[in-house]
């Protein structure tokens, strides 16, 4: 796993209300460092994830704050997330159609923003949950984005970070049911984090980030208390 | 003058409202490269200067975007741009009291959105009009930031990006005395660019990028068409 040993006294945490990033809020507190997440409301389908984020922040009674970037979803079209006349895709989560599910620079605008917040607060820490699974259809969760946007932040921010700062990744090498088995180690209450891309009362099971998160349960061999509304396909286990 | 000879076919650029953009708009035109302006209202002080990028563009007859980041702009407290209760200062632009005018990473957050934008309108060119004058007091204006920020937008962005995709600072290496000659040479209307950090009718003629402007027009050369509360004081050409 890829972590680094110095720990960070503040971490600004992209939080979406899924798995990846509440494990990595508690892998933080696990450390000792002090956590303010930030959500994004950029307009996508379904903000039932951001009270998931705010479920996790009042539960490790950290801040909490959500960034309205309504009006610049509103401007990156074309993306099932942000464009309610773009079906979202089923399948496996590398399928060729998931790219359907690309936001245009998500990542770096999230990391822009967090970057600003933690200069403002003076914290040396940005963190975010990006994990091996993502390298195949998301560019901006790959590690040679996150090498280079470390270095565009420390070079539009210089003389301005907090002494010591550095971007944090901490599954950016790791798969998703090693994720499920660190969370599940630091107690992480996974039925309070939400996956689906899609609107329901429950997760659907069958667009891309639920086969992928019923995926790491099963890889991870423990019970997923997720409630679905369809049972697992075959997809499920690839 | 840092300038690609193989022109961009469709430019997304970043347009405060000020002098430098205003000029990076017709240098684009003149080129031959279409152009969207994308403004971006962070809840600074007043927004006049939205309005006179607009202007900007209505006499180009360019698409025109503002974009709301005023919940971001609420976040990046401390600078004297976003937060009422920091004072703007007067003096020379180089002064270390304008360290308080520093919106913290401001410039990437901009460029992040206007990257995104770019994929989705499938642009192949991202502008903006940082110059050298800034690089003193704005590390997201100096030559390195523009390295590396050029760098994550393409790792982040890495199959989506428009063929041949550039991200174009035309100003980079030069004076704001050479943009206004070159805005100048190609009939920019500098009577409809504003740069005062100040709210007032007029530019205010003492905080730093009025002094700044001053400045520039006298190397230029060239007569200031701008009306200024107060006449110039012995700062102005330094």
């Amino acid at each position: 796993m890829t972590e680094q040993t110095r720990r960070a006294a503040h971490a600004v945490l992209i939080a979406s209300g899924g798995m990846d990033s509440a494990v990595a809020a508690y892998v933080l507190r696990d450390r000792g460092t002090a956590v303010t997440m930030l959500s994004f409301d950029y307009g996508q389908r379904h903000r039932v994830e951001l009270a998931y984020a705010a479920k996790i922040a009042e539960l490790l009674d950290v801040p909490h704050e959500i960034v309205d970037l309504a009006g610049v979803g509103g401007l990156l079209g074309g993306s099932a997330l942000t464009d309610h006349t773009v079906p979202v895709p089923d399948g496996h989560y590398s399928d060729e159609t998931m790219r359907s599910t690309v936001v245009p620079n998500r990542n770096m605008i999230m990391l822009s923003v967090a970057a600003g917040v933690a200069v403002s607060r003076n914290a040396d820490c940005v963190a975010y949950g990006a994990h091996a699974g993502d390298h195949a259809v998301y560019p901006d969760c790959r590690p040679e984005f996150y090498r280079q946007v470390d270095l565009a932040i420390r070079a539009g921010n210089d003389g301005f970070l907090a002494a010591g700062f550095r971007l944090e990744a901490p599954f950016l090498e790791v798969t998703k049911a090693d994720i499920v088995r660190r969370g599940q180690a630091l107690g992480v209450p996974f039925s309070l984090t939400w996956s689906c891309y899609k609107g329901g009362i429950v997760h659907c099971g069958t667009c891309g980030t639920c086969v992928e998160r019923r995926e790491a349960f099963a890889l991870a061999g423990l019970d997923d208390p997720t409630e679905y509304a369809a049972a697992a396909g075959p997809e499920a286990v690839a």
